[in-house]
């Protein structure tokens, strides 16, 4: 029986966890579940659940649960989600989304737990420290994106096998058909009609940028300990394939299948054992997989990532929560679609240097969503 | 230093052992060679790597050699390659063409050699008795197809890997955008020009009518344990993809690369590190990957060597080398394409039925040869 201790359980990817579990009640127990606002779903597993500590961040939505079955705490404020990541709990899966997430898989490596790990801006802004601290306390980070799961099993679950090149594949998002000037007038309702995936709202907007390609790109650097060179991007329009590993002697392995979290996500729980799904096999005869290099031009975010990136320090967390700003903005058509790298842009060249601590990071992550919000009155 | 026995020196697969072993002269070694009338380059190989043994099957050839080194020890005749297998090897590449590797694959296994296979007529025609005898000897068969090695690198280089489905692909070979009616003119020197790998002759004529599909399937069935019904062929033109492996959970892994046979020649002796070969990377920006299923009206040897095997027994064997002899005559244009399914049916029709041991196998070999030269008369 695996326990596990769920961090953003109402969202996406946390609804996907559940009902992994809830396919294979033999092999999973869930021992917490944390979540921000969506207190009608939270308040509906806590008590399906019945885990032992539950938070939502949230206060004023806490006020409205009615009922907390009595093998359950439950934590609510800002930091509340700390207290998700317990003892009991065999693995930490961090779906949590955003900036936010951080501190807690912090604390869980601290805690010695495994961190199965679906919020990719934990490393995005704080990689080298949380990479640094994971190996200190033997623990292990498991990729759940499903680039970095399909990077995970083509290098056999091992993030010790030599590799070549990483190539990450991107759907080219929902504007891929279109042309820069076609794109800059499309507000934010159309670009969260992704054509391949059923995701949160801010990764369909950061698919529709490409600034998410420039994130898992940060990631494979990190989770892989590989410099910026050895990892490739590359827009794949169908995708079938979810990346790829190049080796030295030229073969390169693919993980493929049906877009679905399902898998990555059960998988970072059992690998490398794996347990059906109930996502659909895929079929090929009939199709047909299209690649093509990414259009900088049209895609500004994806490069202006991988600089924060080579810009070291606590840049790619600026980037990293500048862009986080900039969609919430976009969201709410305050913004057009390329305000976004514009707002990042100002914000990385307003960024004061500093090492990468939890401290600084912190106050790197306000400043940037500051500048965003000061620049914004400008624009 | 890997100490290999190379039967076929001069073949397709053999000529790329050969500039393996030149690329990595601090790894491999050369301590025997078997070739059969290709004297000239016989004769150079035997001067270059000065092994242990050299065997030419064929005599004649082998009154035109004029200088051995004093290593070297000479043998010829019929049976000659049974020396090949020397005490001295550490692996046996079986490079054979056709039903003739067969009787030193068995030799190799019973002296307790690893066996690299780059001959799948062995397992098409004994696999049953060839597998049991490998697990009885503790014995690896090692593919070198590069489908077959796709499949192993898929299942991390383990035959106990579990699975749902090995999918193999299939470039369709050189007819493969002509109808049946232009099929049914088109001479051996058309079914030569294959479009994406450059092999030998009898399996190039075997790509064109897919029999090679055929042994494939039937290999990979002996090879991975597996029942006819977990093995699927797909057309992929584009030979980009060099198989498939699906998994209970949904994922499918593939492997990748340039078509060049010196990646899983090499693998097969250093898996599972892998080292810096001759081959291009991969590009795959601009490019299409396609996928169709097998017509097997078009293609009925596909189907047919399915057929045989499922008839159990040695028809697989029959079938085999009906095959041989059949497409030995259409390469002298003595008979049309479609001639070889009409004939390997024939030979499958008039095959007594025997329990699979090599006296059997030899004897349904002969048998099967004569049936096709028989019916020939009739055409």
């Amino acid at each position: 029986m695996i326990k596990i201790a769920l961090l953003g359980s109402t969202g996406s990817i946390g609804r996907q966890v559940i009902s992994t579990v809830e396919r294979h009640p033999d092999k999973f127990q869930i021992v917490s579940i944390s979540a921000n606002s969506s207190y009608k779903l939270f308040e509906e597993q806590m008590n399906k659940f019945k885990p032992k500590i539950a938070c939502l961040t949230d206060g004023l939505s806490a006020r409205k649960i009615t009922s907390i079955p009595p093998e359950t705490t439950l934590y609510t404020g800002e930091n509340s989600m700390l207290h998700a990541v317990t003892e009991d709990a065999d693995i930490v899966l961090a779906a949590v989304s955003g900036f936010a997430g951080l501190p807690a898989v912090v604390e869980a490596i601290k805690m010695g737990k495994n961190v199965a790990l679906a919020n990719k801006e934990t490393l995005v802004a704080g990689g080298e420290m949380v990479m640094r601290l994971a190996k200190e306390k033997g623990v292990k980070i498991i990729p759940v994106d499903s680039e970095h799961s399909a990077i995970f099993q083509c290098l056999n679950f091992s993030t010790q096998t030599p590799f070549k090149k990483l190539i990450l594949t991107a759907s080219g998002g929902a504007f891929r058909n279109y042309t820069k000037q076609e794109i800059a007038n499309f507000k934010a309702s159309e670009a969260l009609k992704h054509p391949n995936w059923q995701m949160g709202k801010k990764i369909t907007i950061d698919c529709a940028t490409l600034l998410n390609k420039g994130l898992e790109v940060i990631e494979a650097c990190h989770l892989y300990n590989a410099p910026l060179e050895k990892v490739e991007a590359i827009v794949h329009p169908e995708s079938i394939i979810h990346s790829m590993v190049e080796f030295e002697d030229g073969a390169v392995m693919a993980q493929l299948g049906f877009p679905s979290m399902e898998i990555p996500i059960q998988l970072a729980l059992t690998y490398p054992e794996r347990y059906p799904t109930g996502v659909p096999f895929l079929s090929l005869a009939g199709k047909t997989l299209n690649f093509k290099e990414i259009d900088e031009d049209k895609y500004p975010c994806f490069p202006l990532a991988l600089k924060s990136f080579e810009m070291g320090y606590n840049f790619a967390c600026a980037m990293n929560s500048a862009n986080e700003e900039a969609v919430g903005l976009y969201l709410q058509d305050k913004i057009g679609f390329y305000d976004i790298p514009r707002l990042i842009q100002y914000a990385l060249e307003k960024t004061e240097k500093l090492e990468v601590n939890l401290e600084n990071l912190l106050y790197t992550d306000k400043f940037a969503r500051a500048l965003v919000r000061e620049k914004l009155e400008k624009i």
